[in-house]
């Protein structure tokens, strides 16, 4: 068996505090100090190591801290009988451990660090006075340490730090592990990572893997000439890779099913919040006076139920509409205005400049437009963060939506002019994709080096002299110089993956709604993927901090637009084959468009039905978990009934509980 | 409170057993006096008639007996806290009373007779000799008496008994009380029948209840004169129901659960059957072997579930597709034939002479038709009993379908006979919905007569002499001779249930499938469905003997195929509205197709978004079972951790299991 980090006390935690000018003069006020002595009393190791301009310490925590922690937060874990059991120290043997023989995962193991982290508080009778350098501040009575010093800007940030050995591994066999084409250590990248980017990373390799498919038969029909067959090869192209989609949805759901039952995560179909009862999040969108209110008659509870479900129902359907409203009639117009400049305009020179000044404003639209996205969502109340993030991707998609496609639908639909639609389609698979995805992974660096540069420039310009290279010794140091892996739309709610699903989101709507206009389009985005899986890899080890692992069972609100695409690209392509027919004048438009209504809406039906005929789970986690499921309930039903009869106090307990 | 049937000693369940004509001769070994013996050491009690041919003997169950029987099936039932456990004798306390205050429901009470009825074996040491009239025979050991009984045809029927006061209150306030038109007593008519039917009710409550606003909308469409307005008023009725038949469908989904939640049946949604672990049902299709099998290593077992899963959906894919393709090359063009036959032929008589042909070859189809159904099902592994039934309503609807529909589509789409169209319409809607109410209620009266009269008959030929009417006093023997409650397709998975199903689910189809050719639909369609509630409920309650008790939680595939046909309604009409149009020339058709194709796609888009907008579990339900969940699930994780915790004993009990 492996060493697993939390026994091996890897440092995993990093705090950036800054250099005491006057060291050692007075140890027990000098804030620092109190923190580094706090840190040591809860059980933490500890290690201070001098940076160049700060000072940073290093946190990792044994084993046993991590199950008091867990304990304390009353985590649920699955058991051996299949169970998720409130953890408990003394029955670690109990738990069931991660496929890296780990008891607690990275995600498990961040929340406790998170939770010891900030429950240092007070426990002296009266407030404390820390120093730090001239400032003085009163510690009160039940207060957080971290968060005091963290408002006083003394604890500058608090980020997780790569374990070098695991990194290397990784970097050995995922990022630079060109060979195995689609290959990819999931199970670690999902220890190392977390479940949410080893999700993506394992959505990526399945859809650059089944891409290989439509991109040969892309190719086959770029390549060969049909002569008389021409006519039939692109609808047959058409179904082919609808059919195609239709399956590669589905059977990503049951792998990623089977995925989250070796993780030991609990999940269950539907999204039915009531069984996903482990997580933080299951906190219900109703106030918590109302469930805890008993004394309230069933009717009335009824009625404030209802209330409160249809007026934010209301709330939500009100913003949406908003989102919507605001799409269609400021941002329409805008892209349509541009693209019929665009069309109009013949000086090539004239084009570029509208380009540029185009790609200026939809950047500030962009963000004005996220920004107001996350007001919406902030006067919505949700169930969980996970799906307030979600309502966030689909709001923002909405907008990435318009902007990437109502162009194109212009030239391809309004113009029919499929020389334009043609050459815009090659300009954005070619040129930005590979601009992105060098851009993606050379900003980082940019930005690390010239966060480098400046620190060295501000040492130098203290120190007054200009002699000799400052060099970075400390790991710690440079990974806290790196950026961190955040979105472009805000921190709030997202992370670095919203960008990567947002790119792969778009590249599935260009490839698929245009399939019939450019079926060459797959074999470039296949091409693409098997480059991305390997520069996004390298970009999360290598360029960006390490970064906070998400807890997630599904890739979320992607799924769904996928399928929205899916969905659009029948009824777009259907459009585009009616055009194309109509234009070069070989068929008549009356059976042709007859054939081509039937055969759109035998799609739409299949597209609904698929999920009716392959169920999302395979029959094997099902079967385990069904097993499973009937244990557990047999042993608490035993356990239970045994309680009941137990005689007046139990009664009391139930009744406490009712 | 009330009394309940289980308190009272209601006789609920009835044996017909022949009379012995030589009686008390030898009461140790007769037959029916050993039947009667072992009821009453089970602790039945038992009241025997002398019927005028048959003898008949009623059983009533205690509680007590009840709760005994609950126990050894391992019955799960609802508790306090809000979890189902298996039933004990001794803490009845715990468990939940249903609401009209008895313990068990008519269902569970059912399951309990049947199991004490046929769990009587011969527990001695030999076999036993009985005796019955002139025949004798041996019970063996170990054998059960009932089913030795009926096989000897010596037990003739085992039915359910009326409950002689709760019918007449029923009949009272609900089959006779035509004054509140949509109002039924839905917890009463559940706490006599059971949850099938009183789902089917509350249905049909809802759907007429709600179509009291598309027929308001059709009269006024059909009544005012809109002038220049009418080319748009049709489009806009059609929306209107289309949005109303969404909303219906995804409401009633609400309703229903609300119902679940009141009756207090374990219900989770999307029929993930591994927490239906309640019922009888829940036997996996997998075989018992692979689940028990605990020594085969992980990975084969993994293959052998994808095996069996994979064959089972081939097998059923091809027979769905055996199905579809002979409903499409053998139904379809008999269909056809007729309908186009009757388009063409002049003369009246030949006509009418041709639908009667037509009507008979019709019934004979459709008996072949569910007799090949069955084959296949039966070689199909479903999950269980209420999928399998499920499968079987699918298929015959498949039949029905093209039976009903396509000779109107050859009508309105291939013809634009627009008049012909009205004329079917009315025709089905009118006359054989009248007819038919008349023969479900007069038929069952008729073979109930039927039957008197021949056993009068028969019994006077016995007697040699014609003097005085035979009288029939016993209550149970006249339940007797009432037919029973049965589908006319075949008794082995659906009741009579299905039939009025069918019947709201065609009638269904045919006014939305035709809306924009004949608004008026939907009020013929009120008032029939006014007059079937109540015909309905006089039905089950005086023609028939009392059907057997179903269990379910949904009205089940009755509701995806009225999904289905709004969707192929939205298709449907708006190709009828392309054709209006077109014909009547006032349109150009280049902007008007476009304009409903456009139309045609938002609204499947809303049909199929719908659901997500608002969802199927009202928020009171929701936040009830999830506090229960809560509090089951935390009560239990204290349990078992103070099990496994409780040393030896307990680990190896876990082993056991794992």
């Amino acid at each position: 068996m492996k060493v697993h980090p939390e026994e091996q006390n890897v440092f995993e935690v990093c705090l950036v505090v800054p250099k005491s000018k006057a060291k050692k003069e007075d140890a027990t006020c000098d804030c620092v100090e109190v923190l580094e002595n706090a840190f040591l009393k809860v059980g933490f190791i500890v290690e201070r190591i001098d940076g160049v301009t700060d000072e940073f310490m290093k946190l990792a925590a044994p084993l046993k801290l991590l199950g008091k922690a867990a304990a304390r937060l009353e985590m649920k874990k699955r058991t051996h009988i299949g169970m998720d059991l409130l953890f408990g120290l003394d029955e670690v043997d109990a738990f069931v451990r991660q496929p890296d023989g780990s008891l607690f995962s990275w995600c498990e193991r961040f929340r406790c660090y998170h939770h010891l982290i900030y429950g240092i508080v007070n426990e002296n009778q009266s407030a404390v006075t820390l120093k730090c350098d001239e400032e003085e501040f009163q510690w009160k009575v039940g207060e957080s340490l971290v968060r005091i010093l963290e408002s006083k800007k003394i604890v500058k940030q608090i980020f997780p730090l790569h374990d070098e050995i695991r990194r290397k591994k990784l970097l050995g066999n995922w990022a630079l592990n060109w060979w195995d084409i689609t290959g990819q250590p999931i199970d670690e990248i999902y220890s190392y990572f977390g479940a949410k980017i080893a999700l993506y990373f394992a959505f990526l390799g399945m859809y650059t893997r089944w891409m290989l498919f439509p991109a040969a038969l892309g190719l086959i029909l770029h390549l060969v000439e049909f002569g008389s067959m021409r006519l039939l090869a692109l609808p047959i192209f058409f179904i082919s890779i609808i059919l195609w989609a239709i399956m590669f949805s589905q059977f990503w759901r049951r792998k990623n099913s089977a995925l989250i039952a070796r993780w030991q995560i609990n999940y269950t179909f539907g999204g039915d919040p009531a069984y996903r009862l482990s997580g933080v999040d299951s906190s219900l969108q109703i106030p918590v006076e109302l469930i805890e209110d008993q004394e309230m008659d069933k009717r009335k509870e009824k009625e404030a139920f209802q209330r409160i479900e249809w007026f934010g129902r209301l709330r939500r359907f009100r913003n949406d509409a908003i989102v919507i409203l605001s799409i269609i009639c400021l941002q329409l117009p805008f892209e349509l205005a541009y693209a019929h400049c665009y069309e109009v305009i013949q000086s090539d020179v004239i084009k570029f400049g509208l380009t540029v000044l185009y790609l200026f404003a939809i950047q500030y639209f962009t963000r004005l437009g996220a920004k107001m996205s996350m007001k919406l969502i902030n006067c919505e109340n949700y169930e969980s963060n996970e799906k307030r993030a979600d309502s966030l991707v689909y709001k923002i998609f909405g907008l990435y939506f318009m902007q990437s496609y109502i162009g194109i639908f212009y030239h391809a639909l309004l113009h029919r002019n499929f020389a334009t639609l043609r050459q815009v389609l090659i300009q954005r698979l070619l040129i930005s994709e590979v601009l992105e995805n060098l851009l993606e992974n050379s900003l980082p660096y940019i930005k690390y080096s010239y966060r480098k540069y400046k620190v060295r420039r501000n040492k130098r310009r203290e120190k007054g002299s200009s002699q000799g290279k400052i060099q970075f010794t400390s790991r710690a140091e440079k990974e806290y110089l790196k950026p961190s892996y955040s979105a472009s739309i805000g921190v709030e709610l997202e992370d670095g993956l919203f960008d990567d699903c947002l790119e792969l989101a778009l590249q599935f709507g260009m490839i698929m709604m245009f399939a019939c206009a450019f079926p060459l389009a797959f074999a470039f985005a296949a091409l693409n993927n098997i480059t991305e899986i390997r520069t996004d890899a390298l970009k999360l080890l290598a360029m960006y901090k390490r970064p906070f692992p998400r807890a997630a069972t599904t890739i979320g609100a992607w799924l769904n637009i996928f399928q929205f695409l899916i969905v659009m690209s029948i009824c777009t392509n259907c459009a585009l084959l009616v055009w194309l027919y109509d234009q070069e004048g070989k068929w008549k438009i009356e059976p042709g468009l007859a054939a081509i209504l039937v055969m759109e809406h035998v799609l739409l039906l299949l597209k609904f039905c698929f999920s009716r005929l392959v169920p999302e789970e395979p029959a094997w986690v099902k079967a385990n978990r069904v097993k499973k499921a009937t244990q557990a309930q047999d042993i608490c039903s035993k356990q239970l009934l045994r309680t009941i009869s137990g005689g007046e106090k139990a009664l009391n307990y139930v009744k406490k509980i009712e």
